[in-house]
């Protein structure tokens, strides 16, 4: 069993890819819910619904969130009528957030609805929040405490970021489909997708019980930079790197990681980065990892499978 | 002030033509909640809506509910991810329900979410719900006790009806408008739309504060008939009437109503029924009735508000 740590646009691709090259049985994803929020009564989780639609094959790839073929008449309503418009929701994507929030309504845990919504896309490997309670990321900014989406979507990201926090972490309850993937060699590598490592992986690691796995691990980690050329492939983790005095680079990210992460897969033109990495200690495969279409997202999995695979951790 | 009861598609065009007749400050709609109910975690007001989209001008007049110019995304969506699908919801309908429920999940009185909603649809007429609290129509049929969208909406109104029940209304909450208009010397008259006297009227007068007013009144209460030659213009009001052994015609529509109502506006088509209605001792005015335009319900407003206020109450 793979087990993909994934959040965002990057993580829903590279977990489509691994769907591809893997079994059912062979991957799990667990993804982040710090990104999770209340809007308009409505029980969001944007991530979850970026790695479900993605798998699924009906994400919007341009747009890189949301639905393809989306229309836009709810959010036209929605503003004539006075409720919040910041949050942009398609039509069709509605229904995944009525739906959610119906079922977690009628009592049903997150990792059930989330299986539920999956399975009727005719997602065929598990998708796991990484916990059934609600954790919610905050932004510590030069203009203070920040909602997540407040901070991400309404202010697009301008404060300047000076620290997280993952409200509800500690105490967080961990879906069973997890904890079963916890259990000792149960999980053969881990793969930490190119993912925003501050708001889309950090949230999942701030939960105990998974970074306590991941610390006391016998099995090896690997990560694909979400950084290329020194910018992100999109999003704002290169801006915060900054922010945050950490060097926005495939290397800067390796040095944030740490020991974490066994392996490195670096884009081509990060071969530099790629060097300093492997100086470090680290085993570092050098590919193509911008993922512009399935295929390619396809290819770049193959690539990531191999690397675990060939990884046996030494610590 | 001259008070409407209104439901459905005949109340919503009612209201309509009464607001182009009167000013604000001249007319209240109280409407019907007893089709209210839960679907997918949203608080629905079908009687509600189509009296705020037809007074706003924005109905969808063909379909008789819903909004005109509507998109059904949300409903090919909702279809796919396995929700229920029988009730049909608008991508632009939707807004409003969605907007409706977070705000009552606020804990703002339906009252109040309806006065904010129809102030942004441009409505400037006061639209009172009859009551704040839940009152459920549940219909009496040889197949059991349905509520009240199963049998409407889930099954066409098939089941045989044998009688109705107003859950909820005797312990209602009436909202504040409301209670305002109940003072003495408050109201000068009443019209009871068009609506189906079962489904639409009745649950409002099984509201007890509502049902007192009209009994104690000192105001004349005008009638419009939905019953025009033997059927009912839109919906099942004739079928009802003839499963509990009622005449489906004006006449045996007044017999329904008799002493609660004290003139009948009825359609030409209706000529000898109208003469059974006087000979009873109604007054009667004969018209033309089947509001299809806003320009006909603006015309036939302006013959019940002068019918209204040449009655005097005799009783």
């Amino acid at each position: 069993m793979i087990v993909a740590l994934a959040g965002g646009v990057g993580g829903g691709r590279m977990a489509a890819g691994l769907s591809r090259v893997l079994p059912p049985r062979g991957l799990a994803v667990i993804v982040n819910t710090g990104d999770d929020f209340e809007h308009l009564g409505l029980h969001l989780s944007p991530d979850l619904d970026s790695v479900l639609y993605t798998m699924a094959g009906v994400a919007d790839a341009r747009r890189g969130w949301g639905r393809a073929g989306e229309s836009w008449n709810f959010m036209s309503a929605i503003g004539e009528l006075g409720g919040a418009a910041w949050f942009r929701l398609g039509d069709r994507d509605l229904a995944l957030h009525v739906l959610r929030t119906h079922l977690l309504g009628r009592g049903l845990p997150l990792s059930e609805v989330t299986r539920r919504i999956g399975a009727r896309l005719g997602v065929r490997h598990a998708v796991l929040p990484m916990a059934e309670t609600p954790v919610r990321t905050r932004v510590r900014t030069a203009r203070g405490v920040l909602d997540f989406q407040d901070y991400f979507v309404r202010r697009q990201c301008r404060p300047r970021a000076r620290g997280f926090h993952f409200a509800g972490s500690r105490a967080a309850r961990v879906p069973r489909g997890v904890r079963r993937l916890l259990v000792p060699g149960r999980t053969r590598a881990v793969v930490i997708c190119p993912s925003n490592p501050y708001v889309s992986i950090a949230p999942i690691l701030s939960v105990p019980a998974l970074r306590d796995w991941m610390a006391r691990r016998a099995f090896p980690v690997v990560a694909v930079s979400p950084i290329v050329g020194g910018a992100a492939v999109k999003g704002p983790a290169a801006k915060i790197m900054r922010e945050l005095g950490e060097e926005p680079s495939a290397a800067g990210l390796a040095r944030h990681y740490g020991p974490l992460v066994d392996g490195w897969v670096v884009d081509r033109r990060d071969a530099a980065h790629a060097r300093a990495i492997a100086r470090e200690g680290h085993a570092v495969v050098v590919t193509d990892t911008v993922m512009d279409g399935a295929r390619k997202a396809e290819v770049l999995a193959r690539t990531v499978v191999a690397f675990a695979r060939s990884l046996t951790r030494s610590g």
